[in-house]
């Protein structure tokens, strides 16, 4: 049977597992160039609350009654397409399910001799190419600059702030608690890291940027954001790439407009799907650093389909400590 | 006697006329190099507000007991540097005072054969270049883009909106009270003109820009920028010039953050001392444009030095219409 997750409703404000229903379904049988995937990785993505409500966003939204929507990596187990043999490791754009029936055109062949499968949802996938795509298309940061990174620590965040170091900037990072962030210094090689649940954050950050701040790549906004803002230099640049302290809430009301005008700083959202002929090239130089061990991830893993509503709410909440992933059987 | 106002203290809130004082002084004698310059016209910019404060800004402070800064137009009534005749048409920053003594690389020429001095000041001045280097530098609009502007009539949004219709643009512009809309539509040619003092302020606007907004170019902050930012389209850019609705008051907490991560927008902001190389092609072109009939201006003239307090406020108000300036004796 096909393990299915379904929206059974749009949440209102956080969450909760009740939005979801895990129900059972035929494995559908294959027509011509399709092919049926057996899911092993899902992938678990901030982006994907955007998802979950019914007004505009960067992309469509899921739909109510049907299998939430999301990249998972797994093996091909029948094949109706010269492209695919059965046994190869492929990603495809399965939603929250056991097995996926796809177009052949719609799903991409992984190699898995090197790096685990797992590797392409994560530093070598969607959120690896994000960190690169606003880190150098929107901050361009210059050696000795100085970046900040919040979700330093998660899958995008993480790879930012090694990124931004072998660029010979100082970075510096935002995450939540102290485990995170001495991984952060420690593992990864920030030169700092500021955890934004102590009582003075505020200065803590500020003592961290002693030269103002040069580039910023923003995962969370709300009142984390508006303070760096305050922080920021003449000429600097900031790449949004999400706001996930909002997503479950009221908007922020930021405050920091202003420095956007008196510091001429260039704020730009962007989203990694918009340039896709960017990606092969941008994982091909991330797969070198990590075979390289220039770069490094870490995962956090739930087992069991059955699971995966508590851990995409665990995500939004910061309860993952780099890449969260669901595990099937 | 030399006529100065002088700041008396900083602004708390909103400026009023007695944080300036008036005060007469000796007309100095000029030394090697320096010129004596007897001022026409004060100019009244709202980026004044922000000299009024200690903080940082883009610029300098004005200082407590000195004479308040800005630009002037004038002539030179005696001259120790060959550059300069007595006669001669001059701009230089005075601050507000009736005579002013200026090292004559300070000082700049201007022709008043085919434009009056006060021009200038406005339309081909600072605020003409302003509007030239927002529009043409941060949003590029492409013809049928659809371009806002509020302070529509301003003496920097009134020369964004002929630019951008000039480039075949549908322009519309914000404006507070009926009068000032008439004249954006009726004589500088804008499509639509939305009166923010209006209650159906929100509605009207949404409607004047029925394929979304592509470029603003962003003068007043605040409110009316947030309602702007939820009408805003994919791939879109917002020059930021000013934030005058929040100068005198308690910054604004936008809430519309998250329009900037789903439409990719570029949200820039700029200051147009940053690039004085590029001033004397731009006022070319405007003056070009000014002569042809094709740029069309509107000043309001306070008389006398006492009345530039009140008429700084008055600006800062938005009940001047078009450049405001003062008309010294």
């Amino acid at each position: 049977m096909n393990q299915q997750i379904i929206v059974k409703q749009f949440p209102k404000g956080w969450v909760k597992e009740t939005d979801f229903e895990l129900v059972q379904a035929p494995v559908p049988s294959i027509k011509d160039n399709q092919v049926l995937i057996h899911n092993q990785w899902l992938s678990l993505d901030p982006y994907m609350r955007g998802r979950l409500m019914p007004g505009k966003s960067y992309a469509a939204s899921a739909e109510v009654g049907a299998v939430m929507v999301g990249q998972a990596a797994g093996v091909v187990i029948e094949s109706n397409s010269k492209e695919f043999k059965v046994g190869e490791h492929v990603l495809s754009y399965s939603g929250w399910q056991s097995h996926h029936v796809a177009n052949s055109e719609l799903v991409k062949k992984i190699d898995v001799s090197g790096v685990p499968a797992s590797a392409y949802l994560g530093v070598l996938g969607m959120p690896g190419v994000t960190a690169w795509t606003g880190l150098m298309g929107i901050c361009e940061p210059k050696p000795n600059e100085t970046v900040l990174v919040d979700a330093a620590t998660g899958a995008v965040g993480s790879v930012v702030g090694q990124l931004a170091k072998s660029l010979g900037c100082h970075v510096v990072g935002v995450a939540g608690g102290k485990t995170k962030c001495d991984y952060a210094v420690k593992e990864l090689g920030f030169d700092a890291c500021i955890d934004h649940s102590s009582s003075d954050f505020k200065d803590a950050l500020k003592l961290a940027v002693p030269s103002g701040i040069d580039c910023v790549f923003e995962n969370v906004g709300g009142a984390i954001f508006e303070h760096v803002m305050s922080l920021m230099n003449p000429f600097s640049r900031i790449a949004l790439c999400g706001l996930v302290s909002e997503y479950n809430a009221q908007p922020y009301g930021n405050q920091q407009i202003r420095s956007i005008l008196v510091n001429r700083i260039k704020l730009q959202g962007f989203i990694v799907t918009d340039k896709p002929d960017t990606w092969p090239s941008i994982i091909d130089s991330l797969k070198e650093k990590v075979l390289s061990g220039h770069l490094k991830y870490k995962e956090t893993i739930a087992h069991g389909i059955a699971n995966t509503p508590k851990a995409f709410i665990g995500m939004l909440k910061g309860e993952n400590f780099g890449k969260q992933l669901v595990k099937l059987d």
